[in-house]
């Protein structure tokens, strides 16, 4: 018997994983970095086989990870997080520097950043996980919090894109649904408005409301059955 | 340049991974959990080679992760963050069940379970990885918070044992030192009381006092240099 449920008890940071070089980078939004071993310092970042940014860290043999601030903005979700670097240049206009491998590394809303060399890596199935070691750390403002994605869901009300490893199929929660409760999708970020847990009909919203997760005006959702 | 300051911006959740059977099991207090594929669920965990629990996982190819509730006692982190199952039978009077592997899962102070079946192993230096195919989760109290690392550190005043894969050697931490301050270190968990951190001297501390990590006496700090 697995309750999905009960996996959103685990908690994840939110960050913005890159690399290439200055002719050509890229980065997405990941949960999944973490520490593996202390002596040395090894990180492990999970990547799905289908971001652009995974085949980058393959040819390049490493990666930084960004640590974002608590108020990240939709903004830098609606271009990080639900749009592929295979379409469009993201780090035109992204503040970056350099790292000691020349992979790029996000500042933007960043409290924090680290670089790693990969050492090792595990094809755990549509993922990659890939080990590196700590070769560069440094903080940019300690006196913020760092963005959780218990935050992002429970205040700014996102949802894992799909090739997130935390992705959940909405049908396999168990959400009641009021008979006359519908449900609108942001065709930009595929999040979704669903009535039925909400306090607001769609609507009803103001025209100036925006997309919690991309900031995609309202006029973007279409409604779903 | 690596600034150790930089990897505290890092997000965990804290858990209890166990293994074995009912003869025999053991478990202790992991930060390092996580998703690592959707379909199938799928997940990793980050285990010291030291650790006694590592080898009944290898041995049962199975474990579970209880997730922590932010409240959680010392004596809980007492239990099974600064102890050895080699020393003590950690699972007598601790409230378990057990999964369909067989594994106990501990109930004590936690939110919500899981149980995962071990495909994969990845060697990482100090610390294996195991990666597991879920199998079984189970929410126990959906109204709380899960632990978080970072309130641990905190607000529980708590760190890492010398098995964590964050375990920082506090040499590495840029900290200005008054030349009088001293330092105390808990001879059960190694909590160091750092009195030029801390706004009270160790030897002015109430008699009740005790470890903010694992709850031992006054009486049990010695002091160092």
């Amino acid at each position: 018997m697995i309750n999905f449920q009960a996996l959103f008890k685990i908690s994840y940071g939110l960050y913005i994983v890159s690399s290439g070089d200055k002719a050509k980078g890229n980065g997405y939004i990941s949960n999944t970095v973490f520490q593996v071993t202390a002596e040395p310092p090894r990180f492990a970042v999970c990547c799905s086989k289908n971001n652009f940014t995974t085949g980058i860290i393959q040819k390049y043999g490493a990666f930084s990870v960004s640590v974002l601030v608590q108020s990240a903005s939709s903004e830098i979700f609606g271009k990080f997080g639900y749009r592929s670097g295979r379409d469009f240049d993201k780090m035109a206009g992204t503040n970056l520097k350099y790292g000691d491998t020349g992979v790029p590394i996000v500042l933007d809303e960043s409290i924090s950043y680290f670089e790693c060399k990969v050492i090792q890596t595990l094809d755990v199935g549509t993922h990659l996980l890939f080990i590196g070691d700590l070769i560069n750390a440094e903080t940019i403002d300690d006196s913020k919090e760092p963005l959780t994605y218990s935050y992002y869901r429970q205040v700014k009300k996102g949802v894992a894109p799909k090739n997130a490893p935390t992705y959940i199929d909405k049908s396999k929660l168990e959400v009641k649904t009021a008979a006359s409760a519908k449900k609108f999708k942001c065709v930009v970020c595929g999040y979704i408005y669903d009535e039925s847990v909400e306090a607001v009909k769609f609507t009803d919203l103001p025209d100036d409301w925006i997309c919690p997760v991309c900031g995609s005006e309202k006029s973007e959702f279409a409604e779903i059955q």
